[in-house]
């Protein structure tokens, strides 16, 4: 018997309820040897476009066949469809209304098949929800792939391309860089941008707001309360407040347009690696 | 060596603080291969109606041997007694203040025995300490529980009708259906009534606060904005506003006078299974 | 093949965003039979000195070799080291800004020996971070130390004399007694001193704020609404009211002066063991 998978658990549920342990408990009557792991719970209600920021930040950092349930879900009850969709890395199971937009956009090479969640032998036993179909198909499908089943049993193929996209905000070049906007503010007030690194110069500086901002490497690389841009953790621009809160700070809003562009010198004031 | 049975931990110790991950650490001291499930530390202090509530909703999804350990304890190193409760379905383990009456009332027929604790063979060695018998006493013994040793060797034999209740607030008949209040608002600000869907004539309206809100099957089957009456996932009636928050919108507050009313025409516009 | 330690996380990443998930997932990829357990999240942005007193709230109630990987890290990415520490109970892991320092003060004879983290094969492979070493160093070292990595693998030998250590706010003796300060207020308003309970005669009271404070056993030995001062759970005296929030209710912040004074007179009124 081997061991099972990682499942990881994303919603809009919050703590204050026991939705999120419900979840868990029927998991483990599945199998208690899955190691759960929670993403967040805290994704706005039924805020699919930040749930799909969270869910592409977290997939690259998990092992091999990793399950990730997702359920932020304002359409439970209604004819949306839900889905399970095998990629290289893991399976995504939630329902089709975007959510994994983010990951399929990115990572386009990497999805394999899909199936809409249609076999209720894998669901909870007992009398489906009308709500909650995190309790009653997502999280029991999910630990049903987590513990070998195969994703075909689970459901019936659907095309990957039927899987509905929720748009993402584009970012384009101009004649000094690229025009992009913040697409997420994090807990320490950090706005991070829809520009990957990848479209960085080698030196720079970010225009927000009527300020330039100095392109540096990391927050340490700021005089405590200077705003800096940097690369974040998760690969996009971002600017932050060294040891401060840029989002209360600078008034940044999600949205807010935000230009990257080429200068001469780099700003790496106290460290250059 | 069989492997240990689940443990779910509730409380309103909130995660500010290390207290709830200190008991899980007198739990891993016992065993660290049980798996812990946190069911909600966001009950509001010493608020043992809540907590009760939060119980009950959890209690039928978990696997059976469950350990069902929670700390609202106002009464912490007075002499209100500590206890566990055998049921068909797990063990409940909490100081003897109301509690576990949501589920013992609702499921009065699984009740099989209950203990005062009273054995400190099985409580964190070291000293007692007089205001954190969640860590000291109640964690190791559900982890002792959850392990497999015996309900009679962790205390003495009490009558289960010793237990303290909380009394319930109850719902009554009226001519046209059923009269009873909203016991508790979720996250998303769905208010839940005390009036269980097995009262719920086929056609059905409810009556809050002047208004008449109509029965329908899932939050999807109102018009975003609208406010919809249906079956929650815990089994009570509930008023929701579709993508959106009853509480705020509807000012809603906990206690608040509900009517069910027979009516004749089922208002699932979307969606009639 | 030998079972993990366990290993705890304490950040204040916050749960809104995926990075405690994150470094999970890092946990997962070395080995996801580590029990994972959470300390808590919620330490203010960049406050050490919170987080210093978190890690000596919960360090006592751990099994032995458990490895406790910690991540307040205001100087990521500048030239701060990254360090573990052995001590007789288990590993300290992260970086090197004095979030020890209470443990290291309050037990100095458990330290055995400090390396600096300087060998990647033992971090995320890939790149590495300049901003989330917590995802990239301390998680993963941290998860090769519980599967039975030894130190002197992780890093290079550093003296324990050469660590960081964040100053404490020290008592002192009065005629009366003992005059100290409140160094952190919980969750439930509680006040608590930097006065630990080996100070204390047998009969006291606290001044605080020009009120004097009974000091009694445990909450319950209060009336509700009363002011009362206790050892608390982690060894310190607190002011708390008994079923009520000292913080709110007598204005109190960390800082304020604390005075323990003998009296004649034990005050548990209704319980003195």
């Amino acid at each position: 018997m081997t061991s099972p998978s990682c499942l990881t658990l994303l919603t809009d549920f919050g703590l204050q309820d026991v939705y999120v342990g419900v979840m868990k408990g029927a998991i483990a009557q599945i199998d208690p040897r899955i190691t759960v792991i929670d993403l967040t719970h805290a994704v706005p209600p039924q805020d699919v476009v930040t749930a799909r920021f969270h869910l592409l930040s977290a997939y690259p950092y998990f092992p091999a066949g990793t399950v990730h349930v997702a359920v932020v879900d304002p359409g439970v009850g209604t004819t949306r469809r839900a889905i399970a969709i095998q990629t290289q890395r893991g399976v995504l199971v939630g329902p089709d209304n975007g959510l994994f937009s983010g990951i399929l956009q990115t990572f386009p090479e990497e999805a394999i098949a899909a199936v809409e969640l249609n076999q209720p032998q894998y669901w909870r036993s007992c009398s489906l929800s009308a709500t909650f179909h995190g309790r009653d198909i997502f999280a029991p499908v999910g630990a049903h792939l987590a513990t070998g089943v195969p994703l075909h049993q689970v459901g019936e193929a659907i095309a990957l391309d039927s899987i509905l996209h929720s748009p993402i905000l584009p970012y384009q070049p101009t004649p000094e860089g690229f025009l992009g906007c913040i697409q997420y503010i994090d807990h320490f007030g950090n706005a991070i941008t829809n520009i990957p690194d990848s479209c960085l110069p080698v030196a720079w500086t970010v225009l927000l707001k009527g300020r330039t901002i100095p392109g540096r490497r990391t927050y340490g690389d700021g005089q405590p309360g200077e705003p800096v841009a940097l690369v974040g953790s998760h690969g996009w621009v971002e600017v932050a407040i060294a040891q401060g809160n840029a989002h209360t700070a600078l008034q940044i809003k999600v949205g807010d347009s935000v230009e990257i562009q080429r200068c001469d010198r780099v700003h790496n004031s106290l460290d250059t690696t």
